[in-house]
């Protein structure tokens, strides 16, 4: 039908206006992370203000509505073309459903938030920062309001970042995890720290960047779609079609930093940059989750680059990149490095064991001060004591207890958190399918040879885009919902193996 | 009166909101040259494409133009304000004035003439391009038709890049340049060259890179506002408020090129970098001409940059930087080396001197082929001639003689090289009355003091932005119209000096 033929081709052409202007954003993004001459920041916030707005104005056009309900009215659709529509329609609906001068108030509130937070933290006021969280949390809940379909504010913010996810089904998850990694990093721990000296030797900055970036290519990040740069806060970023790109920082007393970022922000590419090629410049075209996205960059990191198989293929190279640093260690030893666990107070610094507590204690919080349980006024002292209940330690300020992490104060609690260990725990899930798929899998680590796992990610993933909801992709991919047994059973074998 | 107010308002934020998608644009182009990874290509034309026609809707909106309109009328605007309207009327009648059926008819058809010419380059083969010249020729005789306000349609060329200028204006300049450069380029050439062996030696490019910018920080480039990447062919761009950044290339093995196109271009940043405040964001924030933009790049480069002074400040600095290829060499020979005239066919490789010739050579091409006194299919012939005429040289084949430049084959004829000319007698007119008003100037660059010079141009040329026009700042600058003999007197004086 030619009507709506032109209806298609008018909504494809919105969707491929509305992925380049996001392109154009993340560039802005990009350049003011890595590029960007002092004195030009305020000029540049103008600039991400004006593009920022004129994208909001067409993803939230009037017309642009009209053609999305006539679209999912119609009967003809693919199913690609119906989630398409489907996901398009949620994502004006998200950008829609708050009036506008809810919009502003919330994001002029958080402005000021994050202001005096980046005063209070270094005061270790956390008084100071009551009555802003308060607010912050009221227009949370308020927002939540606005998507009555949710009954349970955080099931809002859940579903906000992993599509059809309830916080239910989140504490479900959590609940278990934290039975069982609680007295797991205590015996580990209790086992006495593997050697680490050697970590703190001089590694210069442009051979460990040389060093990680071998590794991506043969991970199989594709450099003529991408490429890393230097920034303070590593991450992955799309600026457009076949550009994804990654940054990493550098310490040259240290390591482990820059390369675990640099396999970690390439985990994150790898999805991106094996999407169908057809679902470029759709609302199909990028990551379905924050969960699934996270699974990706933890695959990448933890279970093949702190794998022993990793390091049978990798040590000799850093030692010999790094003769004088490694001439006295031995690959066990590195690979024992790499895997420490020790108890911390900084979620950022965590080992990979450790750091799904801290993301457990943040979302309990978070749990209780949306369900109304937790007043702002007890948050201070209701963190020391999940830390001493999950972690076995009291942090000696706020400082580096509640004031720690920016997101409640810049954003407002709810939801911000749980991705991170929703993406361990899927990790562990999707390479268990991957390995069961692709027998003596981890035997190809220490060739160097990692396309059968990037296959398997790639068919079973990556490739989908938002075609599949996240549960419907881990059942297809895996066999099973969620599930926190293939976590536990890597966790389990590699720190067991490690005790001895 | 709150209606103006109101309008004024309008009116200023409509033009912050156009600076700023030239700087996103700049950016999108800036990043594709220097960073863009090879496969992003495709979809970073389709952002710029998007963003270009952005920007064209707001630079052409009916509303806008009716703002423009009402502030005209106005009788209370300060002399900067009713610049800054004359200044946006005439933008706003260049972006309108073309029906924009003729626009994609001209950029469809220039973009398939670039296509042919670099197949028809490399193939030696002009006669296929004579059809697409032929066209291109007469879509800019119809584009200069739709501006009736010019008699002479190289008129609407000149005054495109050169506001205010008119062709009989360059053909006098021009006349009197070549009667007096072509003998002195022939006696500078009959004296024979210098000692250049050693400009082939090796220069390791990261020790190049920190020179240059170690100079253009004591000219005075503000490296908190700009800062230099590696391109294929050098720039300057401007991508937002205090963020102007220059690109350069470095060769291994010749020291000369990546120094004075760093020079080059920090001459153009150096302008951008020193106009008023408040003119950021409106339509006086920045450069005026061509040719005013140019002659401080020349200035910068060539009077200040293959000076006797500069060399005695920074040779000691530059052997020791490259001992090993400059060991034998004298502060004497190199600043020769820096000036070596000599007669070429390819004008971007051309000396400061012959340079002109090449670019006189195209003028008056252009010239002939827009009045219709040359016809498209004798242009080969008629370059050989003026060639031969000019520089005394006559390319083996069109490659390296009507094939050379892209200008002709992705813009057509017309006025796309005099404003580099120009450039070259206004840095000679401006540096004349710099050292006129500061007594021993060039003094002041053999102890690398750059201030004075800075000075005199920021208060008489840079500042001002696009607020006086062209001919009126030089007769304010300079106390006289633009005129060639303080260009000869220098280039006289130089080689003079260098032929003893």
């Amino acid at each position: 039908m030619t009507t709506t033929d032109a209806v298609w081709a008018d909504l494809t052409s919105r969707w491929q206006d509305l992925a380049d202007l996001n392109g154009t954003l993340a560039l802005l993004n990009w350049d003011q992370s890595t590029y960007l001459p002092p004195a030009a920041a305020g000029g540049r916030a103008r600039q991400k203000a004006l593009l920022s707005g004129i994208r909001h104005a067409r993803a939230t056009d009037d017309a642009y509505g009209r053609l999305l309900d006539a679209a999912a009215a119609r009967t003809d659709l693919s199913p690609e073309q119906a989630r398409m529509v489907e996901v398009a329609r949620k994502d004006f609906e998200r950008a829609t459903r708050f009036p506008s001068a809810f919009v502003q108030a919330r994001s002029r509130h958080f402005g000021e938030s994050y202001s005096a937070w980046t005063q209070a933290r270094p005061g270790n006021d956390f008084a100071r920062m009551i009555p802003y969280l308060e607010k912050s949390l009221d227009l949370n809940v308020q927002a939540a309001g606005y998507f009555p379909e949710f009954a349970d504010p955080m099931d809002y913010f859940v579903d906000q970042s992993d599509e059809g996810m309830t916080a239910a089904q989140v504490d479900a998850v959590f609940g278990e995890l934290r039975a069982a990694l609680v007295p797991l990093a205590d015996s580990v721990i209790a086992a006495g720290p593997p050697r680490t000296d050697f970590l703190n030797r001089h590694y210069p900055a442009q051979a460990q960047l040389r060093f990680g970036e071998d590794v991506i290519r043969q991970y199989g990040y594709d450099f003529a779609q991408g490429r890393q740069d230097l920034t303070h806060h590593p991450f992955m970023t799309r600026l457009g079609e076949r550009d994804t790109r990654i940054t990493t920082r550098v310490k040259e007393h240290d390591p482990i930093d820059a390369l675990y970022s640099t396999l970690h922000e390439a985990g994150h590419a790898l999805y991106e940059q094996n999407v169908r090629e057809d679902f470029l410049g759709t609302p199909l075209g990028g990551g379905v989750s924050a969960g699934v996205h996270e699974s990706s960059s933890r695959m990448w990191e933890n279970l093949v680059g702190r794998s022993r198989e990793f390091w049978a293929a990798y040590f000799g190279d850093l030692r010999d990149t790094f003769p004088d640093a490694l001439g006295d260690v031995t690959e066990e030893e590195m690979y024992r490095a790499s895997n420490v666990v020790s108890r911390s107070l900084i979620r950022v610094d965590a080992d990979e064991l450790t750091y799904n507590l801290h993301v457990i204690t943040r979302y309990g919080l978070e749990r209780d001060l949306l369900s109304g349980r937790l007043a702002v006024a007890d948050l201070a002292d209701a963190w020391h004591a999940a830390y001493e209940s999950n972690l076995g330690q009291r942090a000696p300020s706020d400082v580096d207890g509640v004031l720690q992490d920016v997101h409640w104060f810049a954003g407002g609690p709810g939801g911000a958190f749980q991705g991170y260990t929703l993406g361990n725990v899927l990790s562990a899930q999707f390479f268990a399918a991957a390995e069961a798929a692709n027998p003596g899998l981890k035997g190809d680590f220490a060739r160097r040879d990692f396309s059968r796992l990037l296959g398997w990610m790639r068919e079973n993933v990556y490739r989908h885009g938002r075609m599949l909801r996240p549960a419907e992709m881990v059942v297809q991919a895996t066999g099973q919902p969620m599930n926190v047994e293939p976590y536990l059973a890597y966790l389990r074998g590699k720190y067991g193996a490690l005790l001895g």
